[in-house]
């Protein structure tokens, strides 16, 4: 599936909407996150809580990066009626008014894990791999077509079931999980599949030629990379071969 | 007021908290865009429908501009509860659920102005001087430091009198103006001084320095020529001289 040589794909025709859709849900298939090892340690009750409190250290930093993704994506965005679409994730992630939002939920997570929200807001335990993928999204939101844009959202059609199977994983495992400390998780089963069929029906609506469909199917690969770079790094640093850079956190550092 | 000779502010004591809003507010008092002679000319009913087509037609651009440019100012902050405060001002360009918000309201003016929505939102009649000032406001905000960046929306605190003159000044000249037609404005006279008491506040705390004090006058100077470079150009293509430049809409032109 990695092409080393460009493809030209000018005067191809462009895919049948059904195939079109298949080729994005195919890339979920084959490089989804969740067949990442890490992933399997965390939901299999195989990590110890240091490991799971280094893991949502980092995921905080994309929670954090996904509203600011949203807002760049929406910077660019001349069609009222999408923008009053796309709001609803920065109001999903930040909340709105009373509602504390996705990230506060994360804190939760955070929280009982042993961290204090100064450490954690302040990103600078996180490890540089982290911080450098997820700017690398929404940077990539920023520079690529609008279209192309939302099609790196198009993960979330992957999201729901990897979600369920982190509840059930990590409350039967964790003692230091419980329900409330899932919540984001629970949230996100509702909210993400509402944004994921209303980004799918734009990418295969307005994705027209055969080179703007590849575009698209290659920014759902990309940000496949975005979140398995991100356990990449975490898997190096914290399970094997448990070496963690200078600067992030270390199991027992103080004042974290 | 205009330095030639870049001024060296290392060293140099910051300004007291009132010596610093008050300097501020200088930059409404010399070159706020209600001085313009364009200005006064809508405000004293001395321009015919053309003329006031032709402003409405083009601070559209200025509407629309302004929700992708909190937007983008969104996408650089990583305070949470600075993000949740911003986005009150897209929601009142852009509307929220049942809202329509501040740009729909603008259609109004243009709707009752005899311009198609299609045509208005296209931005395709509107002068390209005021597509590149808009332009410029938007990167500024995600180039400048962010407390230089929320400084360019100090402008806000010269709007209420404009739209207050504005108002009174065009329901008595124009007969195809009503109360509708000037929502927008009676609704800016709430929204604008909350958003530019925040904002104030923002800045008068943030910036720190002489020199981050006197970026923030600078990006308040820079905001008034935004919209200053806009009436320019509509008093150039649309009253004196009368040039109208290639492209941009032309009284009595057809498909509008």
């Amino acid at each position: 599936m990695n092409e080393i040589v460009a493809i030209d794909w000018r005067g191809v025709a462009p895919l049948p909407r059904d195939e079109f859709e298949a080729a994005i849900r195919a890339v979920g298939a084959e490089r989804y996150h969740n067949k990442h090892e890490f992933h399997k340690l965390l939901h299999g009750g195989k990590l110890n809580k240091d490991q799971v409190a280094a893991w949502a250290l980092n995921r905080y930093c994309y929670q954090e990066a996904v509203p600011r993704k949203d807002a760049a994506f929406m910077s660019r965005v001349h069609d009222r009626e999408l923008r009053r679409e796309w709001i609803h994730r920065i109001h999903d992630h930040d909340g709105l008014g009373e509602e504390g939002g996705g990230i506060e939920r994360w804190l939760v997570l955070t929280d009982a894990l042993g961290f204090s929200r100064d450490y954690v807001t302040s990103r600078r335990g996180a490890l540089p791999a982290t911080k450098f993928a997820v700017e690398a999204y929404v940077r990539f939101v920023v520079e690529q077509p609008l279209v192309v844009a939302v099609a790196s959202s198009l993960t979330e059609l992957f999201a729901p079931s990897i979600h369920r199977e982190r509840i059930v994983g990590m409350l039967e495992s964790y003692d230091f999980v419980d329900d409330q400390v899932m919540a984001y998780f629970k949230r996100r089963l509702t909210q993400a599949p509402r944004d994921s069929e209303f980004a799918l029906g734009y990418v295969l609506d307005n994705a027209k030629t055969r080179a703007e469909q590849e575009a698209c199917v290659g920014a759902v690969r990309f940000k496949c990379d975005v979140l398995w770079a991100q356990l990449d790094a975490l898997h190096h640093a914290y399970v094997t071969p448990g070496l963690i850079p200078p600067g992030a956190w270390r199991p027992g550092e103080a004042n974290v």
